[in-house]
């Protein structure tokens, strides 16, 4: 009798195909080059501070695709700022990224780790003083000055387990670590 | 006569109220605090890789706000990275934030100047090489490698006057601050 130590196959769970997942990895690791993206976020100003962004396709897989349809989230500034209000605002909709790419995270590692995810709420708070924006205050950064962000998960696992996802969630977020590291980016205008 | 050095008051167009701009710099500028403010994201995971982010209310000028309506958008990792593509991924989120806050910053600046804007259109592209996340190469880091934004914008200036609205705007992102330089983030998890 070795089956006592045989490992179980692992199966879908919390609507992640996780053979397939498993499997994916397989490849892309035979194949690295199938693991290089390009998304792209096409915008469109409407009035005053309002503006949609449209997301249609991203070069990946060594190829172009297309979402199953175009995508679009606003964004404006608040009445308060003399804004419209019709829309978050640009600085909530980086919460948001962050908020979304945790919480992806967590939905692939529980489910790689079998563990069965009852709930997922990720809540996210950023500080940012606009007399940097508005040019009042030179001291002041343009930024948020810090971000909190608060986890609480449920499944069927102890304390320890589920906090390990959320931790390796953090390890592997592609917006975490933008937003805590940085990332060059460049400007071109076109004018006229 | 000394009409001809007197500035003409500034006034509205492009949907900025312009002189209302004018007179919220003032009051800021004689009560800072008016500025601080805490943005936030609540998010939800459905299934797999998708979740809902909700955008309900924050605190600002000295009080707690709420928006018109609670906004929200979602995210998921697309069908290729055996996600459910329903939503853009948290990566093109971040790439969205960045175009709104670039674009609200033009509409904000440009009316300011008195420049009507025709068009403004703004493109992000994000390089991301996804053996990152997947832990398959320590080398490559998580998030994306490199951006690029391209602001496609006209308007009743010259393209120096152009060129510089569009340049204002990034060196006043709150976005393009985080993305650039990065930020502190706490993440705390809940569990059980």
């Amino acid at each position: 009798m070795t089956d006592t130590l045989t490992k179980p196959a692992r199966v879908a769970m919390n609507g992640v195909d996780v053979p397939t997942f498993v499997a994916t990895l397989g490849a892309v690791d035979s194949q690295r080059e199938i693991a290089r993206f390009t998304f792209r976020a096409n915008g469109e100003w409407l009035a005053g501070t309002h503006s949609r962004v449209q997301f249609k396709d991203f070069y990946g897989a060594c190829a172009e695709n297309e979402h199953k349809q175009s995508y679009a989230v606003e964004g404006d500034h608040p009445e308060v700022l003399c804004g419209t209000g019709n829309a978050p605002t640009p600085a909530e909709l980086l919460l948001g990224a962050l908020c979304a790419c945790l919480t992806a995270g967590i939905g692939n590692i529980a489910s790689m780790r079998q563990v069965q995810l009852e709930s997922v709420e990720c809540t996210v708070e950023g500080d940012i003083d606009l007399n940097g924006i508005l040019g009042l205050d030179p001291q002041v950064r343009n930024g948020f000055q810090g971000v909190r962000v608060t986890v609480a998960i449920k499944g069927d696992a102890d304390d320890e387990t589920l906090e390990k996802i959320v931790r390796q969630s953090v390890a592997r977020s592609a917006v975490f670590d933008v937003m805590t590291n940085g990332v060059p980016v460049a400007v071109a205008a076109k004018v006229g």
